[in-house]
């Protein structure tokens, strides 16, 4: 397929005239043709009325159909073949197995919705049935879900994929029923182009209304525009602290406030408890060095603290961990701008008192991300609020405490995640259930014995946590129940039957589960 | 019981010594004894040190615990008696069978929530199995949801037993697992305390701890403070838009911005086909009267908009519905600044240019409202926006439109709004449907043939709607479903049995529905 420089707005290919705009490949910090056309306030406002247009009648698609359009698109990315893998590989510096690796999540992910879809659990369909006997009478009442409206979703530089047009909000957002308009990443601008064009084509394939999609590329102002744009209901966004409360603060701002899902930044900390030190903590410490410097540590899941007692297992925990990223090379980050960050991050952290650098990895070169790993004692860190700040990249700081109620109070001083991890045996049973508690107030998904990157899309993930992990605890942006995020209940008191959708009508004709009178009644097999 | 100016701070009754302020007998517009204390920061962050003290332990309370403490409140709250009803009459003006009801009302929404709790469908418990031999390897990921933290619920004026101390908000935030302190509505200071205190004898009943539930007497100030307090995660809220978009300035400003559901102002709208009007305008133009006027229209759900086609039927309706109004008596309003504010309505109103009175209800004296219906044509009704403010109290406004058109361009029109009614026979089976999608995009409930005051709680019901109707269009402020404003989603994933909650551990302890690698399991009977 031709990388034409093109937005898509419906079914249009459209070659935006407000400026241009050209990819990266930081590998050797060029620019790679061809140049792409950004969007003017009338290509926005073009994509906003098709998707307003388009509203009423994808909302009501069937659900087959819906899901079928889902399975479409993850068809029509597989189709795309190799020139998918080498541009994004391009562009982002990431090696070809993680990229196929993460189309394969991506397609996946359609293809989980489509079953959610098809499961129709989300329309929480519910009837109460009349009761004219009663004083005073009770009406017939139902209640479905609809979707939210229009949803503009910003794409992740680190997932250009899975996290970006055709992610994990995209995907969540059209199964909801509701329209997307993407804002493409400039990080990734050819490889935008081709999910884009393949989610148009399904539109198109599947005969919906053009307005379903629509992929604007431009800068920050496009951005804040789509997100202050009265047709946009909902907003979904991943990338970093600074961005999603500039888009939080727009959405505030409208006429009409609406929800926005930013999922920010989080430092993950890990717990090293005493047994998990004792029985494996050269294991650990190999995971860590992995887990840490995968994908050049940019993962919002990147263990970037951990923490244990000091003990003979603490120092030989440490040897270990500081020879295993020593041992690593450094990689090629996604961009740059996030290089330049890194850098500036590290160098911060070497400069804190009483923060000592235990090991680096490989020397970098490029926009290569050196691995670094810090150590502190527990007093410092918690005096030391540049100790929290996400470092995006292969950077993680060891803390030393000296007893079990500082893992504790460690814990209690944490902010909002998405993550914590324990690393524990039986034997750690006590300190890790005090623990417990303190994490389910703090974060949005506790592992144990494993480490924090690596997100199953799953009916059970939770990517998410509370502030400022992201904008709302009340969601994840990855699994089934994201899907939640985009509706909306609505109620239907006496409505006549020849009315009534059918999600909610009489004898259950969608075959959904639903909540009649009180009692949950499974779909029938 | 004795009435004794206090407010409830965990087991503690306090005489606030931050100042003092009295209820108010509207019928007579004199101040009622006693004297209740109002909160200082002390109070208020003793309030909030126990919630927070309380939240690890109430949250993890057994579904039937935590189920006979909601019976317990409600059995509480009626061996009040008779002084409850006394008291409640004298602070609001409302009449006895009415609030009468409204007790009944609030103890079977506790009793609700009750059964919400023992069935557990708000734990969305879902499980994912580990699956050892895929490439990779998945993890054993559950998930649950848990209480979001602390509440914070302010009453509203016009209900001050159901959506007051014990109202909707408390219960459904106790039933989710979340301690909460209510700020006391200042206009039923007494009914306030009585319940507060009735609730705050069930938590020593059912042996909670006494953070659970705390309830400060306070102005502004207090309402503000609680709002922006760390320990707060949430907040319930029922009155004007003016407060409502205060407290959610101060929730976006905090350091870590909290979700508000605000519920807060609506003028539903009421649709006359030609079907109706023909078959039966009369009727419809006294239930219209009745609605209207019902607890001297002080309702969220007050019908402050009719539209309906010119015609001969329209003309008839028209002059029913004046008659009918204007034989309704004048009644006392809750409060002397909600009167005020209703007055002030009225005389704007009238003094719009083509805004006609067609009817006024029997003189009024003191804090009475009188009855108040208008008429406009629908461009003007379009172009003049002090026409879609909501007017507090029995004034309505009758919209002339022309064409079927006029009916979907003024839907399209309208702010987000809790209800829209429709009054249809079968013949107007087409336009009723044409105006469908649109009313769902902009309301929480669409009602036929009836009216939409009186709003029943059950698990179907929608008590909310796009902004500016609320704050949240994603969830409602009665029936089951308002527990879900209080929850958010924790994964764990690995986490080793003997740690796992009850309601994702393996065999279903719990016996609640449960998603188990993607299929919903319902419980077992």
């Amino acid at each position: 397929m031709h990388i034409a420089g093109e937005m898509v707005i419906g079914q249009s290919a459209v070659m935006g005239r407000e400026g241009q705009m050209k990819a990266i490949d930081p590998s050797r910090n060029v620019e790679i043709d061809p140049p792409f056309g950004m969007a003017s306030a009338a290509d926005l406002e073009k994509a906003c009325s098709l998707a307003a247009a388009a509203f009423d009648t994808y909302r009501e698609t069937g659900l087959e159909q819906r899901a079928q359009f889902l399975e479409k698109i993850a068809d029509n990315i597989v189709a795309i073949g190799p020139q998918l893998i080498e541009r994004a590989m391009q562009e982002s510096g990431l090696p070809q197995a993680r990229l196929e690796g993460e189309r394969g999540r991506t397609v996946n992910q359609l293809r989980l919705f489509a079953k959610v879809v098809r499961d129709g659990v989300f329309l929480n369909a519910t009837v109460d049935s009349a009761l004219p006997e009663r004083t005073p009478p009770r009406s017939d009442i139902r209640m479905r879900k609809i979707a939210i409206g229009p949803v503009a979703v910003f794409g992740a530089s680190n997932f250009p994929l899975a996290f970006s047009v055709a992610g994990g909000d995209t995907a969540s957002a059209l199964a909801a029923g509701c329209p997307v308009i993407v804002k493409a990443h400039p990080a990734h601008l050819g490889t935008s182009e081709l999910v884009g064009k393949a989610v148009q084509k399904a539109v198109a394939d599947c005969g919906l209304p053009e307005g379903v999609f629509s992929m604007l590329i431009g800068g920050i102002e496009t951005g804040s525009n789509l997100v202050a744009h009265p047709v946009i209901k909902a907003v979904g966004f991943t990338g970093s602290r600074f961005g999603g409360l500039a888009l939080m603060r727009i959405a505030a701002a409208r006429k009409e406030p609406i929800p926005v899902y930013a999922e920010m930044s989080s430092i993950n900390p890990v717990f090293l408890l005493p047994g998990a030190l004792k029985e494996k903590g050269a294991q650990v410490a190999q995971g860590f060095a992995d887990s840490l410097t995968m994908g050049a540590g940019q993962f919002c899941t990147n263990p970037g603290l951990l923490i244990g007692l000091e003990s003979a297992e603490l120092d030989a925990f440490t040897t270990a961990a500081a020879a295993a990223v020593q041992a690593k090379p450094s990689t090629t980050m996604l961009t740059p701008g996030i290089h330049k960050a890194y850098e500036s991050g590290v160098e911060k952290l070497s400069a804190l008192e009483g923060v000592t650098l235990l090991a680096q990895g490989a020397p970098a070169a490029g926009c290569q991300a050196r691995p670094h790993l810090y150590s502190v004692d527990v007093d410092t860190f918690l005096s030391t609020a540049a100790l929290e700040a996400e470092n995006f990249g292969p950077s993680s700081v060891l803390i030393r405490a000296k007893t079990a109620e500082d893992l504790k109070r460690f814990a209690e001083h944490l902010e909002g995640q998405l993550t914590a991890t324990v690393q524990a045996t039986a034997d750690d049973r006590d300190i890790a259930g005090s623990l417990l508690p303190t994490l389910e107030r703090k974060v949005g998904r506790i592992l144990f014995n494993g480490f924090p990157t690596g997100v199953e899309v799953s009916h059970a993930m939770v990517h998410g946590g509370p502030f400022p992990s992201t904008s709302d605890s009340r969601t994840t942006s990855v699994g089934a129940t994201a899907i939640d995020r985009f509706l909306r209940p609505v109620s239907y008191q006496d409505v006549p039957s020849y009315l009534l959708p059918q999600a909610i009508a009489d004898n259950n004709p969608l075959n959904v589960p639903r909540i009649v009178n009180g009692e949950l009644q499974a779909k029938k097999a």
